[in-house]
């Protein structure tokens, strides 16, 4: 059994797995179809009234005049990308080093629509305000990811968003808004989700991170704006006949979630607070701004393993089912709190704290 | 109320709509998940043995090395098509003029590839062998859409099939099946999938046609043209974290009716002599090869309108929920058989073609 598959197995032996909403099962779909009524019609190629209702049930969360529901983020991203080079008539937007779109999408910006990135700032760190704000080069639109994910999930200031923006309707740039895990950072900068997209033309929002919905996304704008991202998601083969397995668990979990988003920030502060008291680690952010955040620890992969499985073990709490390597030789994960988290009892919780610095402190 | 709403109202209060298996209501997804665990676990980005069992299920069936379950037909014929223009390095392809890359996506291929379309034939009609043939303009893959829906569903000899598919092999032209209704004309052909599949290269097959699931589709090919696809489909956007409501259902509803196919068939042959009885009707083809036909009434849209509305409430039997208009003023509908026509009663049928039959020659 390799190292990596000692955290899983140890993991998914817990009584108390600490992470997300639960296990991404088939249960997590019935819980929801169970509350359907089966009389209900399915929406047909992007009409009818349950996607309809949905998509002006976010578009009005959203601020936005329209939204349109789509199969997944990447396809509404890259959508939103080419609408506003067209517009422009020039190939090239920017953003963070570790954007989705850099990262994980296989280039397909890039061989799609023949887009070409500025990357903005550091791997390492946000984009600076200055960094925008000097940018030489000409861009169509500027994506703003809140918070940035691979880094933990950082946020600017809002005074820095506000800034941004002003800065991009000045100079004729679109912005556009990777709002994957917006849900979840409107307890911190105490806004409506309204008011953080209006500083946006574009945003996009996603449905299976905080939300737990089992895929999908949203994709909001001004009318002209999504009228365009209606053909682009035809053009994409993303105009599927029917997408109401998406949209019902979407809208469901949304209700059911929104308001706890606030408890999940909350928590995450709190678990934070534990790793960052344990030897030799500290999580980015120090003090998360969402329910989300990453954990460092100062050892290589293959000596965390084995202590994390035996924390496991010792206190039946699971904190990750796996750890990645760093460029310099230490360790890190990433915690995202949902549901699980308020089903771990507060001992058990102090337990496996308890456990991992000795742990670490023994080596 | 239009017009058009007259039939679709009258048809909606029949007790016996004819064509299709059902309403593509919620229960469809409920029937299906009422027989799954919910503790399966979904697939996750492609990956899990959901999504890997039933692509190589699908794989065998159609005798290819290899599948990828995609979201969309549209998203895996474009993929598709993208692969083999790659590889020849020219962007050209040729289909049908009422393919549907050509007519229901949105100038998708052209705009997210640059790939230009030659159309082979008229629309009226299938491709002839001798237009394949001498065929001047270099071309990297031919589509064939079997059968051709449009007209409706057409099928070319399987001995043409063969001619085309030795030319397209020596001519160096990668062959490419439409295969949306590909289950649906194997009892015409008295051919296995594997036997029709074994002339092309790359293969779709969609699950929401004859098999009534609720979306998605399947790209076969070798594993070096399928492993490209899942690249595309990543960069389009399509590996969802979890396809799994298509799967499980496009699993389920494939194993129920693969076995009914023959009987659509024959029931559709039924169903056209019927209609070819009638005064001024007749179908196309004449004699369906698969489950599915076009009828083709001479009066206009505003005349046969009324007339059905009738015959439906005279009779209660639905024959189609809406008729469109041709260029010559006359007038034609689909009807793709499924289910429900089993459901039935032979005298209320007949009953309803009497009637059609005595309204249209009353005028």
């Amino acid at each position: 059994m390799s190292a990596h598959n000692v955290v899983a197995e140890a993991f998914a032996q817990t009584r108390y797995p600490l992470g997300g909403h639960g296990k991404r099962v088939v249960q997590v779909l019935k819980d929801v179809l169970d509350e359907v009524e089966g009389t209900v019609e399915g929406d047909l190629y992007g009409s009818g009234q349950l996607i309809e209702e949905f998509e002006a049930k976010l578009a009005a969360y959203l601020g936005k005049q329209s939204a349109v529901f789509f199969p997944s983020g990447t396809m509404a991203q890259q959508v939103a990308m080419r609408i506003w080079c067209d517009e422009k008539g020039l190939k090239k937007v920017a953003y963070h080093p570790l954007a989705h779109l850099e990262i994980h999408e296989q280039e397909g910006m890039h061989k799609l629509h023949g887009i070409e990135a500025v990357l903005l700032g550091e791997k390492d760190r946000l984009i600076r305000l200055e960094e925008i704000l000097h940018l030489q080069e000409e861009i169509a639109c500027l994506l703003i990811e809140l918070p940035q994910r691979e880094i933990g999930g950082q946020l600017p200031s809002f005074a820095d968003l506000q800034a941004i923006s002003a800065h991009c309707r000045e100079k004729g740039i679109r912005l556009h808004l990777d709002g994957a895990r917006l849900f979840e950072i409107l307890p911190y900068y105490q806004k409506t989700a309204e008011e953080v997209c209006a500083l946006f033309d574009s945003v996009y929002v996603s449905f299976y991170k905080g939300i737990g919905g089992i895929a999908g996304a949203i994709l909001a704008g001004d009318t002209a704006f999504t009228e365009q991202a209606g053909v682009w998601k035809s053009r994409y083969g993303g105009n599927l006949i029917s997408l109401y397995p998406y949209i019902l668990t979407a809208n469901a979990y949304f209700d059911q979630r929104i308001p706890k988003m606030g408890l999940y920030h909350e928590q995450a502060k709190e678990l934070a607070a534990l790793y960052n008291e344990c030897h030799g680690v500290t999580t980015k952010p120090e003090v998360p701004v969402s329910n989300m955040f990453h954990v460092h620890v100062a050892l290589p992969k293959e000596r965390l393993e084995p202590i994390l499985a035996a924390v496991y073990q010792e206190s039946g709490v699971g904190l990750t089912h796996y750890v990645r390597e760093t460029e310099s030789g230490t360790c890190y994960f990433e915690i995202s709190i949902g549901d699980r988290y308020a089903q771990v009892p507060k001992a058990a919780l102090h337990t496996a704290f308890r456990l991992l610095n000795e742990h670490i402190q023994k080596l």
